[in-house]
């Protein structure tokens, strides 16, 4: 038997389904589905992929059989249609387009209204009584055939022949639009483009249907490799041997008269999500008059009014569809004298908001599982309901456009400096930091702001990752801004924006504003809330926070955090009167110095840990001790120097000659982290005295705490050893002078990779492992994240990389250490607890990672908790449905018995979907 | 059975041997075979380590068998001897000894002597007819026991109670030496001693021989845990539990009259290895005479004239113990009375050069293997014999000690700018360049300088990596020392040198000396070639040079380097006017620009190619492409930019600009190796270029070139195929232009953790690795070369990290990444050729782990090549001697079988040693 080459669909004989994607397209498939749900769809057929391969391997030309086929379809088709293709008397008129297995929309050809002559028009005027009509329909074919088929589009800036003339019949009519034009000049026009045809290309408009299809159909297939076609793919990633279908399907006309109409909708609201119809149309109109904007559409309910029948019709097609697809559906339709056409149908686009209540709606409907419910929404998309948004109508001139480092909307008064920001925060003023970029000694200014906009820096550079776990707007390394601090202004786009004026900038797109924007507080639905509750059910996986303080806690608890991962302690050392303590201690030269100088810090930080402790109503609490290298906590301008000089009543050349000493060359690999606990240990005594005399002071107050302290940097058993021991003695000594008994876990953050490489080591003393997969990625790569912002937005684009690494885990690589890590660990230690505290931990494809690689838990900050919660519950149901097909699916004892089964089981699921 | 504690030696029922270290102590097993081999030895027994351990563990008491077990081989001693202990008419005299598994010179305690009392000393004098030697002899020992074992000797700086009462004694003498006094004045001292006991500690000396004897012994197990002892054993790291054993041996004495001496000796020269007796002696004296330099000794030789039977008899003994031990030894002997007693023998301490040469002559004379030899010498201190040296003798004030970065003796006038020792250089100068650190900008400077010191950086900074690259002299990290550069002086040790000062360095010790100290040249001997001619033979590993110049490279040759493993092209970047040309480069602000400045650094980069291929005659020349990132080449002060703008005729705002823009924070982990020749192909392609153009340019001289192209810091396959596949377009250019067919290979230096994670991927691509173990541990720990002195001396020292990673590899976590990476890129390319290039290619024990990961290189500087030559063929022998091992020892097939088989292989074993 032939190869079959083409599928009927809108006939009884449809050969297709929407599973034939591959072969017949994504409008093919689509269109065979619906025929096969009893859907009136315009009868015709698709010329598969495999002809459009066959196509270019053999020199354009075609399979021996596609003729042959070609034919028989169409007689089926004009069957159905009760008209015949060429036939004066009932012309069937024809499309044909494209149709790719993905999606390539405006990147190859169409062509409408094709079957008609100078013969046929008379037997079409003669049949439908509409003169204007026809003629316009004729010239629109003529038109279209002549750019696309026979290749008389103009590129560039050329005007096209066939538009020139329509502007001088205008012109000779003085009439402004088309569609003033009357049933003698459209037909004045046909004849004139083919006499353009004939004179530009010195050959005649084909007269014969056949010849035309043939035509149609070689310029859908040549398209596929036309310039902007292979650039999209190229962009897109869709390979190039795919090739596409062709579907040539029978017309159907909205603008025959007043019992026509043609429009689009969904089957629920797009942007809420609720359950009604939503869409509009137009009584005698084509498709793309409804989008042109010349009349307004009509609400699609009103055709209830205006065409009750096929409106009843309609509905009920969307109820089959959305029953048959499980999703809201995006339609468009077609009424031709009182008669409904379905002529797309696909799943449709909507908001977050909107995701969410359909996804939750349907379950509820039965409609969908909730396992299905949960996968609906994209994780990643939860952060648009997390923060205030601002109006999008209210935007004015954006003069700049960074990284969307941290979402949210934020408008303010510029100020340059963290100390500017504290004292116009403090008299009441909403303010926006400017920054060439943070560093760790700008925290109280960027709590302060409403938003931070710096120039450098990527999304993980130190403002973009303080401000998230702040919750706060960040747009960062907006390269536009030239930031000059001494003369307090900063330019972009040639605007001078000056200390005090107002700006408003937009963390979910990068957008800086000039001026203020109106904001819209960020909702939460009662739909939001369920699908959590679904998710919390779902997932194996823990979700944590980051948080640095009792504010953050308290809002990642309401955010559904489950404990803190990641407690950072150098934040709280640059807050207040505290910076002057610890650089006491860093300026001393003797142990006796340092620890007389903690000694003032302690009670302030067992403070912090109080607080922070009292927020998690006993939750576990994972502290970080101290990491940052000691400089960093040092002013590197002469005024604060000095300042500092007077302060601590030391000489300026003493604190030069400190911040000279501490210098490093490469601070990311320097003095830091547990090497600081080694070197200096009564800074670590210091922090776990304050931690565990904060558990017991709690405790009198009738709370729980659960510390878990954590040693950073640790690349050697014998560092973590060592401040385990420490950590043990300090413990039993704070338990004994309290008469209490402390309840904490020990543990490290693997972020160095050797570390991961000797985890079974470590694991041999450490409780818990907690991937700080920021730093991990640093090294893994040798990639710092702050200066990184030179090469990887090039090795993205160039596909050297896929992303960021900063921003999804990098499982081939950084993935394997952790993995390497996980598995070592627990090789020693059964049950040791392993989470990730990195940026990657509020990342969905990363939290995916960690469900698979069989972490505890994962730690984020706090606005991305309920992104996580979604991509772990995600995880969960994905490896539930996998484990279910492997169960299902029978495992083989031989190959032939495999193939018999395969056949059997694709029967049966041929005749289900018959059923 | 009672377990045996005590076993002796010197008699005919000698117990132990050579193999029982453990329990009989270094000194205890050697006695025991020196007496195995019938040698002369005084009778004595050892008292075993066990016994320490048991002392401490049941509140210093003995085990209950030990005395009689003492005095049973007190009872064989007596009759080996012919005297008894505390016979008065006819006394034997004894030594009491500590001995522990390692030796601990000096830290334990000794009794001599011991045996006598008022009544024996009668018997004593009786017998040798010497009342002053027998009266000195007991003055010495109760002056000795009160001290030891009765606890008065002084701590600090006060007076020992006995060496007063000495002083007295000459002082009423009128007397300078105490070998004036005579007999009866010391037997008055002995008196004197004995009373001056008795008023210290209100008790007698005890006069009981036997209560002497446990005194003795309980006193020198108490010194295993005095604080030196401990301390030591911290320091060496001698594990606490050990234990010493404790020797108990008869008296001999070279002090009883002419027809005595005493001497050391070595079996050969020391020095010069000289196959000849070596040592000297005294007549009529004790051994610690012979050290005091009071008299002067005689060399060995002259015994033969003095007392010839005895002579005979020691070179006899001379021969059978090397003979035995296969080893030159250390011997102390005594003659008392004409006859020859030995007291120690140990394998000697040697010069580099006379291990070479005892190595290869005992070879030769059959004494050991090839392998053995190859293993007699320590390869890291060949470096000794490869560089000059200053003549001991010759060195003047140390005024400061750095580390030993790069062997070799440098003497010269101080400059502290490169620029200037390249000018002072040109004009005949010999100079130092004194640095805080240095920087690639100097490197004109420092191959200009004789030597070069630094006052910041260790054993791994940038100075001692080029400088060991060059072969030059380097005291880096010399912290004593405070740089002033604007006054053109340094300051160490309260002296200040000024520029144009005569100073010398000494790269091997760090010394750091005022004035001109002369120097050595180094010798290589015959036997040093013989030795480097088998260790060839035996190694697997091939070893090649870091160079990047025809001078260094054909050093290296010389050195027996087969091939360049890292030649590193940006070194070339600086010299001359190149500077010029490349910062024209990076001022360029598009890609056309950047490609003419590129076009001038050509033909530069080719003729620095075509030297080197020509310098390698054929062996294979690995080079890296472009690796620093590109602000390393512009100048950073003021003076040196407006140079720079004013050459390349540019404002100096935009040479600042440029400077501030390519600012990183961690450089090292900036845009720098493939991340430069993605985002700027173009230089990557010129210096591709260079390379097969200098390579068709040597063909047509005759001469083979076989480049090897490295892309350094590869971190994912893309970098890498992007980049192979320039490589590969650029060769098939050149070689099409020039009609000629080239041999090259492309691969990839594996110094980011990430690529070894996935070096099965990039070995689908990459044709060899070689791993920069530089970077490679920098990133692996997370420690940046150029900070970490700030900790990596404090967790040296307190053995958080057994040894400076950058200086031996850390086989547990770098190592596993390369072996990681090594069997993952095999995996997809069986002959992927796999090296290292990183500072351990010439660190014998990385080597060792080298040849154990299977690689087929190592690549070190030029200075460093015979080391690795040699160390690459111990680790080819070990690994035969440890497969033989396994091939004999017989695989059991049940436990108890094994047990039987073990003690029929000891049993054997035993008979052998006793043939």
């Amino acid at each position: 038997m032939a190869q079959k080459h083409v599928y009927l669909f809108g006939t009884p004989k449809t050969a297709g389904d929407a599973s034939m994607r591959n072969l017949l397209g994504g409008k093919g498939a689509n269109l065979a589905e619906m025929s096969r749900l009893g859907l009136p769809v315009p009868a015709g057929f698709t010329i598969t992929t495999e002809v459009c391969t066959y196509y270019y391997q053999h020199g354009k030309n075609y399979p021996m059989e596609l003729k042959k086929q070609v034919e028989s379809a169409l007689r089926d088709v004009e069957q159905t249609m009760g008209a015949r293709f060429g036939d004066p008397q009932n012309p069937l008129l024809l499309s044909v387009r494209s149709g790719a297995r993905a999606s390539m929309p405006g990147m190859m050809e169409t062509v409408l209204n094709l079957g008609l002559n100078d013969q046929i028009i008379q037997g079409l005027i003669a049949r439908s009584g509409n003169e204007r009509f026809c003629y316009d329909v004729y010239r629109r074919f003529v038109q279209m055939y002549g750019d696309v088929v026979m290749g008389l589009r103009p590129e560039g800036k050329e005007i096209d022949p066939f538009e020139a003339l329509i502007e001088e019949a205008k012109h000779a009519r003085k009439v402004q639009l088309d569609t003033e034009l009357g049933a003698a000049d459209l037909k004045g026009l046909a004849v004139q483009f083919k006499a353009e045809i004939q004179r530009r290309l010195d050959q005649p408009f084909p007269e014969d249907p056949v010849e035309q299809l043939w035509g149609a159909i070689g310029a859908v297939f040549s398209s596929w490799n036309g310039a902007r076609a292979i650039k999209y793919r190229e962009l897109e990633g869709i390979p190039h041997d795919w090739g596409t279908a062709v579907n040539v399907q029978s017309m159907v006309y909205g603008n025959m008269g007043e019992d026509c109409a043609t429009g689009v909708a969904f089957t629920r609201n797009p942007s809420t999500g609720e359950k009604k119809l939503y869409g509009e149309y137009l009584i005698n109109a084509q498709g793309e008059d409804v989008v042109a904007g010349i009349r307004t559409p009509e609400p699609v309910a009103r055709l209830n009014d205006q065409l009750p029948t096929a409106y009843k019709q309609f509905r009920k097609v969307c109820a089959t569809l959305e029953q048959h697809y499980r999703e809201m559906q995006d339609l468009e339709f077609t009424i031709q004298q009182g008669r409904l056409w379905m002529l797309q149908a696909r799943t449709g686009k909507r908001t977050t908001a909107a995701a969410v209540k359909i996804a939750v709606d349907m379950a509820r409907e039965g409609l969908i599982t909730q396992a299905q419910a949960l996968q609906r929404v994209k994780p990643g998309e939860l952060d648009k309901l997390l923060h205030p948004g601002f109006v999008e109508a209210a935007k004015t001139q954006v003069i700049g456009r960074g990284l969307p480092a941290s979402p949210g909307a934020a408008t303010g008064r510029v100020v340059f400096q963290a100390e500017e920001a504290e004292a116009w925060a403090a008299r009441g003023e909403k303010v926006v930091l400017v920054r060439q970029e943070t560093s760790p000694e700008d925290i109280g200014g960027m709590h302060a702001a409403q938003g931070i906009l710096t120039a450098r820096g990527g999304t993980t550079s130190h403002a973009a990752v303080v401000a998230r776990g702040m919750g706060k707007c960040c747009v960062a390394g907006c390269g536009e801004l030239s930031v000059d601090y001494q003369n307090g202004l900063f330019q972009a786009d040639g605007q001078t924006v000056r200390e005090g004026d107002w700006i408003s900038i937009d963390g979910s797109t990068g957008e800086v504003m000039l001026g203020q924007v109106s904001t819209q507080p960020a909702t939460f639905s009662r739909e939001f809330a369920t699908l959590m509750k679904w998710a919390d059910q779902a997932r194996r996986l823990k979700v944590r926070t980051n948080a640095d303080t009792p504010h953050d806690a308290e809002v990642a608890r309401r955010f559904g955090a489950e404990g803190i991962g990641l407690c950072r302690t150098e934040h709280m050392f640059f807050e207040g009167d505290r910076i002057s303590a610890v650089r006491e201690m860093i300026l001393a030269d003797s142990e006796r110095g340092r620890r007389q100088a903690l000694a003032k810090l302690k009670p302030m930080q067992q403070g912090d840990f109080e607080g922070i402790f009292k927020a998690m109503k006993g939750l576990p609490v994972t502290i970080r001790l101290l990491d940052p290298p000691l400089h960093e906590f040092l002013p590197h301008e002469p005024a604060q120097q000095e300042e500092m000089a007077r302060q601590l009543g030391v000489s300026v050349e003493q604190i030069r000659e400190k911040v000279a000493y501490l210098h490093e060359f490469n601070p990311m690999l320097g003095h830091r982290g547990c090497r600081l606990g080694i070197t200096f240990p009564e800074i670590y005594e210091m922090q776990v005295e304050a931690i565990f005399e904060a558990a017991v002071a709690v405790k009198k107050q009738g709370i729980k705490a659960f510390p878990e302290v954590m040693i950073p940097l640790v690349g050697t058993l014998r560092e973590f050893a060592d401040l385990k021991e420490m950590t043990d003695r300090v413990a039993a000594q704070v338990g004994k002078a309290h008469g209490a008994a402390l309840s904490y876990l020990v543990g490290t953050m693997i972020e160095v990779p050797r570390a991961a490489v000797v985890a079974g080591q470590i694991a041999s003393q450490a409780e818990f492992f907690s991937f700080g997969t920021n730093d991990l990625t640093q090294l893994t790569f040798g990639y710092s994240r702050d200066d990184a912002g030179k090469f990887l937005p090039v090795y993205v684009e160039k596909g050297v990389l896929e992303a960021d690494p900063f921003q999804t885990l990098d499982q081939e690589g950084t993935g394997q250490l952790i993995r390497l890590g996980t598995e070592g660990g627990r090789q020693v230690r059964k049950d040791l607890k392993v989470g990730i505290c990195g940026e990657h931990g509020g990342d969905p494809a990363s939290v995916g990672f960690c469900h698979r690689v069989g972490m505890d838990y994962v730690s984020c900050s706090p606005y991305r908790v309920p992104i996580a919660r979604l991509a772990a519950a995600q995880a969960a149901v994905q490896e539930q449905e996998a484990r279910a097909k492997t169960k299902t699916t029978p495992k083989p004892k031989a190959k032939a018995k495999t193939r018999k089964v395969a056949a059997k089981a694709k029967a049966a699921a041929k005749a289900r979907r018959r059923r």
